[in-house]
């Protein structure tokens, strides 16, 4: 897909969180949303605390949903899941066809992430899969909006922009993230609460 | 609470709809609402197939949600949920103090209901919580739509009105309903299909 296809305010995203760290095997929640407005769908998947299927089972979840075909950018919400469960958005994207958005609501701490990788055997594996994710981009979506970080591959800056504006209805988070975390953390913890 | 109470736009609805019947434990989800536009949380639950409890657990479920203060009226998706557990809607209405609205797309069949109802051993028992919920309304929500059916406790006919048309902001069905049973259908089969 280029880098410059056309953004409709409706354009569908698929935005996926991660719920609390309780157990092995974390749920991950995927809502599909149309821009920022209307949630068509919901898929759920089970990643390894501090394991590596993060990529693999994702990649399964987007590929057999019945909105796979619709879905034309996916959002996630750092690059890390369940942990140190990598993502490796390259792939992702080579896999799903999708261009792929990551957001952050601030500048990750290398020296901190560097160090925890410490513990892991495969840290070095893991830090190559976070640096290869590319460039970080500064975006201040509103004026007087404090800026938030992405990575992006398959799609431009200026798109990235327009997406997280028109997905951004109800805050400074993308309603697909947003609503992502209300249902893993409500579904986990019973009771959806804190920020997304 | 009067049955005039004031309507807002963004009035906070909890919808709650049941998932599949695949186990004895069926999970029921709680969207609460800002109207038909804004997901605040996600509350969720488990009741029994066929069982009497949920009215119990809906309540607990209800009044132990960090959202329960704000809560201005309840929507539930017609009146037995998982099979055939009776909702009573004036003791749900009685506990929590919250105003009820139960959306039906049909009007019940009930020679249907009741033939059902004879392999149940406290069958009786179930029709008659069925019977004390009242009148049924017949509501034209929107020119040249076919109506909906609704039950209703603690609040106006007029206000039920409002409230359905503010909600109904994606289609005929009310928003807290609708992505309840996304939610529901998403988290027990892994993606969500079919009509709320």
């Amino acid at each position: 897909m280029s880098s410059d296809f056309h953004i409709k305010r409706e354009i569908r995203i698929l935005g996926i969180d991660d719920s609390v760290l309780l157990n092995e095997k974390v749920m991950v929640i995927g809502a599909v949303y149309r821009g920022g407005d209307w949630m068509d769908g919901v898929l759920h998947s089970y990643i390894t605390k501090d394991g590596l299927d993060a990529t693999a089972v994702i990649c399964r979840m987007v590929l057999s949903s019945k909105h796979y075909s619709q879905i034309r950018v996916i959002m996630l919400d750092g690059i890390t899941y369940a942990g140190f469960n990598v993502i490796d958005t390259e792939k992702l994207y080579r896999e799903t066809g999708i261009p792929l958005i990551v957001f952050m609501r601030s500048y990750p701490n290398f020296e901190k992430l560097k160090s925890a990788l410490k513990y892991f055997q495969d840290g070095e594996k893991r830090w190559k899969i976070m640096e290869k994710a590319g460039e970080i981009y500064s975006i201040a979506v509103e004026k007087g909006r404090s800026s938030i970080y992405i990575l992006k591959i398959g799609v431009s800056l200026e798109n990235v922009g327009k997406i997280i504006r028109f997905s951004s209805t109800r805050g400074n988070i993308p309603e697909p993230l947003r609503v992502a975390h209300l249902i893993a953390t409500g579904i986990i913890l019973g009771e959806s609460r804190g920020k997304a």
